[in-house]
């Protein structure tokens, strides 16, 4: 309505800020992680679901509404009802078990990998719209669940061709038994939210902030000793006891810990994990082990996964103790991680494995039967469907990266034979029949 | 806001009138038909793209909006930005074309398969919240391209496992060619319109709207004749002939249809085509050939794929001449035919292959450690997270549809076997390795 361009009735093609296309070059590698991590954690026995993208408000942001109020998109539709696009996957999964529970065989392990909205200022890295990749298992509280969550975590990571990563874990319920022992745990909640600021404001405002909290310099000095490793290469086990130590002694929480440890040893992956008591997540409702993931090459990056222990979390919408523990993947970051790492899963935006040239458009369904025959075959086949110079066709592969080239001379229709190319060598092979070229390609290629 | 329950503040859970959630027994199908159409779209070259869900309103509807504009959900954002959910994907595509295309190789073959959203009232098979999957090939107007799309539906179907289904096409230009012909071209949007109410509204309706356009009995009637095939079993070509002379003889557009149908026989695909002079699809753009696709044994679904040839879809945004073809399958819809017709894409909603039972907690690490060695294999294990007695692991391995129980007793421990349970057939196999338990099951399933 603002600007009105001079062109009659052209509208300006454009997307709204915080917004963006995916061409194909980064929609090939999204979805190519997408597909690698629904196939892994349907092998743990996790099961897709969906929910709409537009609730109620209400539903979404509780009576109150709060902070997140001006970070979302929520207007009145046509029904004048109060609608809110989702801001994030685990409130809509909150609602969706508290109305479909007893439909469910619980434990109940589900993923969830789509989009959602927040309104907040674009900056680097960051969207309006984003998708978030999460996975909980439901209705058991037990260190074999919490195993399961980290287990299926880390071999994610490997499953993307992530190599170096970190998962920095702690225990809400241990550190909640510390400031119990200290006796300040009525204010936990601005506790943690301080604790969380570690990274960002450093020890010294930390420990101002938390002196004026507890009005006590000796219990702010604690708490921070609490938070503090003082030798980042601390053994897991270490740090556990030193922690349960300051806690006043062994307690529920630390057990679980020692077990969630043990089956990481026995599992032979407890070299991922690292015990980071500076880790306690905003959020409210964790109530167990906590966590966030860093890429080693990469730390800038923040955490791309991060989850942890809830035991209430459909408190909200029902009377139903629902206990849980799950993770989330900011997959935008971690695709813009994995770009910059140079990995090979973001690399290949190839459209096809063969492009089949149109030299000859009389010999149009000869081409079609060779596609036909390689497609059976499991090879991606593009027919050029322009009638255009080689030239055009050659630079048409190159452009979408299209590894092989096949070509019909004069005396290939004769003989019913074809002419292989490979595009990356130059090298060129004559007269093949159409099986032997399908296994030259499928040995170049997989 | 509105309905306080009693219970203290707690909100009832519920999704929006014509939303809804999808529980893994619709969602595993759901994937397992997309994930089958986008592996078979690729092997054509095909690639994908996403655009934004959220666009300014300007964009998705062009300055006037029309009679769309009722049926969108569209809002002010917090930048007083008018903004709107895409309600296809077809729009979203043309001004992506519009800014992008200069970055893409052209001809230019996409699919994009996600949500989109229409406020309308939502009746049986009908909701506000929708799956379409479109593919398009752009930057080309010839029959290759034309057959090419054919070609891809046609397998398409096979792909997702259905049979019987016909194709009905016919041709934009060959109708024009006709209209022009009979001096009414002028008119051509109405009568197009009107024609396509016939399986609605009947041919007498059909004939009074026509004559009231026309002002004209005789020509109403010869409409009427070109649309109507007195014999539903006509052949292909005789229908083309038919058409063809009372449009006045050949023409480009008969000669395509020729062309595309020389395709499809070589192909030997023709047998699902059937020439429907009947279809004109009522959307302005096509220029070409139309087709919409019904599924022999529910006709009453009306039709589940539907598209044409376009030559100018973005001229809203762009001056560039952007011709093309393409596709769009309703997925909800396909995805209701396909339970009705009992086909076996829908009914699997396993949530795993295996179900490894937790008899001993104990021995977590040992269970760990079998499913792993599993999932190597290719097999999808569930290790059940819960102390519970067996009965209550059964009935939960039922529940989730999983075929096979691995259940450890104190003997296997001692001796590193495992027992193997048939949930089908009852049958139970003790003391086996787990390399021979997974030749077992692998035989079973696959």
């Amino acid at each position: 309505m603002s600007k009105e361009p001079k062109a009659k009735s052209i509208i300006e093609p454009r997307v709204l800020k915080g917004f963006r296309d995916f061409l194909p070059s980064m929609e090939i590698p999204k979805k190519a992680i997408t597909n690698n991590l629904e196939k892994h954690f349907r092998s743990y026995g996790f099961v897709p679901i969906d929910t709409p993208v537009l609730e109620y408000t209400e539903v979404l942001l509780g009576k109150g509404g709060g902070e997140t109020d001006k970070q979302i998109f929520h207007f009145k539709d046509n029904g004048d009802r109060d609608v809110a696009l989702r801001f994030d996957l685990t409130v809509p999964f909150a609602r969706f078990l508290a109305q479909h529970h007893s439909e469910l065989a619980l434990p109940f392990k589900r993923f969830h990998i789509d989009k959602v909205w927040r309104g907040e200022n674009p900056q680097k890295g960051r969207y309006r719209e984003f998708t978030q990749c999460d996975f909980d298992i439901v209705g058991v509280d037990n260190a074999e669940a919490d195993f399961e969550i980290l287990s299926m975590m880390d071999s994610s990571f490997s499953v993307m061709g992530v190599k170096n990563y970190q998962f920095c874990i702690a225990h809400r319920g241990l550190f909640n038994a510390f400031l119990a022992h200290h006796g300040v745990l009525e204010q936990s909640v601005e506790i943690l939210r301080t604790v969380d600021k570690l990274r960002k404001i450093g020890k010294d405002e930390v420990l101002a902030l938390l002196h004026e909290l507890t009005s006590d310099q000796e219990k702010a000095k604690a708490i921070l000793q609490y938070i503090s490793k003082e030798d980042e290469q601390e053994p897991f086990l270490t740090t556990l006891d030193r922690l349960t130590a300051l806690s006043g002694g062994e307690n529920p929480f630390s057990e679980r810990m020692r077990t969630i440890y043990s089956y990481l040893c026995n599992a032979g992956i407890e070299a991922h994990f690292t015990f980071d008591p500076s880790i306690t997540r905003g959020l409210d409702y964790y109530t167990g082990i906590v966590y966030e993931t860093f890429l080693t090459e990469l730390p800038h990056f923040g955490s791309v996964c991060s989850g942890g222990r809830y035991n209430d979390l459909a408190s909200l919408y029902t009377k139903e103790k629902l206990p849980g523990v799950g993770s989330s993947i900011g997959l935008d970051r971690l695709l813009a991680a994995l770009e910059e790492l140079g990995s090979p899963l973001v690399a290949s935006a190839s459209s096809a494995d063969v492009a089949l040239f149109n030299t000859d458009v009389t010999q149009f369904s000869t081409y079609d039967r060779i596609a036909r025959a390689m497609r059976k075959h499991g090879l991606r086949v593009s027919i050029y469907l322009l009638n255009k110079k080689q030239g055009a066709q050659y630079k048409w592969a190159e452009t979408n990266a299209i590894p092989f080239a096949v070509i019909l001379s004069e005396d290939d229709v004769q003989n019913n034979t074809l002419t292989l190319k490979n595009l990356r060598t130059r090298e060129m092979q004559n007269a093949l029949s159409t099986e032997a070229a399908i296994a030259v390609i499928t040995k170049e290629l997989f």
